[in-house]
């Protein structure tokens, strides 16, 4: 048995149980999300749901949420659903429309989907909403898929 | 003498010592770009230009800068760069293009113009390169200007 | 009563039948999707349907749909979807993703959905696919509404 | 000499008489362009110039230019320009924002730009501005180089 069939061994088939466990790896690892307060809610094949509360150090200028924050909380979703197979992926290109500002304290709730998926490269949609159902913004991913996976199975 | 006229006796009539009047009113309220470590190097009408090194918690679990705060970075380049007429002015929405990963210790800069202003709306290019002068992501932002003025003068 | 009570009174109150209005009334002027070939299939408030069968005068130099073709039953349906409520609107930006190529007889249908409208901006989505159900691109326009009626119910 | 070195002994070493040659076997065969009216001022590595003069069946129900001609305008410099390395690639999205209508007679100008090229993937800026100047539409364009040779030097 060589290395990449032991690998095959210890991962799991059930794509929801492989996309669970691609995603607590990958959040262990991910810095970024963890600093920003970002928790990952639910995560399946091709989707992951993702919150983050608004903080003082969030705020820009105007006393609303910067929109690199907004954009980081959908950038993380739609990085979590577009590795949800395992298989590493990477952002190309994202778009943001903001519709309505953030403020302190907002609890943001991000919904990626995947749109499509054909060879290395995907869409993906993601919904910010706030605690009352309000739409804050709308983002859309392109996803490239490199070399590798997400995990091993034994990290 | 009105309000608006005393408003108007204390603000610059030079638009380039208007810019950076403008821009440090809008730094010292600018709590996220504070904490994200992002300077403003330079600002002139309709331009700006911010630095921000990428720290351990700028990483993603792919070990290279989040996107969110490449993002971050030039949305607020483009925030300095559209502000800098001291009329309030929001972002409508962004598209950034990612080129090369960024890694820790990356001294990122990021220069924003104004390719077009027409009425309430602008179109602001954000390029971002590393310390080598190696092009990490593009970005294009429109902005929309609302009501008031960024500083008074006096604050 | 003056002119402007006169238009009122010959405007119907239904939105659906205001919507089908204002459709008629806009697609007799738009001699681009009549040139294209592109046919109206339903319109109801904020949504379109639209179709397009590609030509061979519609071929870039690879032997698929230009592009532009693509983009231009997209923008078409968006159009319709956001003077639906017969305020004159237009487009200030669009994004498109080209997902699978589209050939010469191929039958498109773009479906125009408003994701968001506030104020005097909107967002809509537009999926275009083609016979077989297969999705070709998908589209994203920002509308921003200006003065005017589309149709004054008597044109 | 097996067929591929014959291809390569057609083909000029020279990058801009390469460029052109790509070009014009790819204008041949670019029926959409040539319907539309779209002329190729000049190209070079990694830059292509349009023109095309807006016609009444490219205006829509407002009497403006459809924003989809204004796009195929954009898109068939952006694909002029990356397709001048003679490496066939293909668009994979696109944005536009639009600055200003263009109108009947008016004759618009489109200049693409490479902005960066890296592996098979490509941004490029493409600016269409109208015979007194003004900006009309920016556009940014996402390539993707795929298998084959846009000319084998003898078609």
């Amino acid at each position: 048995m060589d290395t990449n069939d032991a690998v095959q061994a210890t991962l799991p088939d059930d794509p929801q149980a492989l996309a669970e466990l691609a995603s607590q790896s990958m959040y262990d690892k991910d810095t970024a999300s963890q600093a920003l307060g970002i928790k990952l809610t639910s995560v399946s094949p091709g989707e992951a749901v993702m919150t983050m509360t608004v903080r003082a150090d969030m705020l820009n200028g105007h006393k609303t949420c910067h929109g690199g924050f907004l954009f980081s909380l959908a950038d993380s979703a739609f990085a979590f659903a577009c590795n949800s197979r395992n298989q590493v992926t990477v952002a190309s290109g994202c778009s943001i429309d903001f519709l309505a500002p953030a403020f302190e304290d907002d609890v943001l709730t991000a919904t990626a989907t995947e749109y499509s998926l054909a060879g290395r490269t995907g869409i993906y949609d993601v919904h910010i909403t706030n605690q009352t159902g309000k739409r804050v913004a709308v983002f859309r991913g392109r996803s490239y898929r490199i070399k590798g996976l997400v995990t091993a199975g034994h990290d």
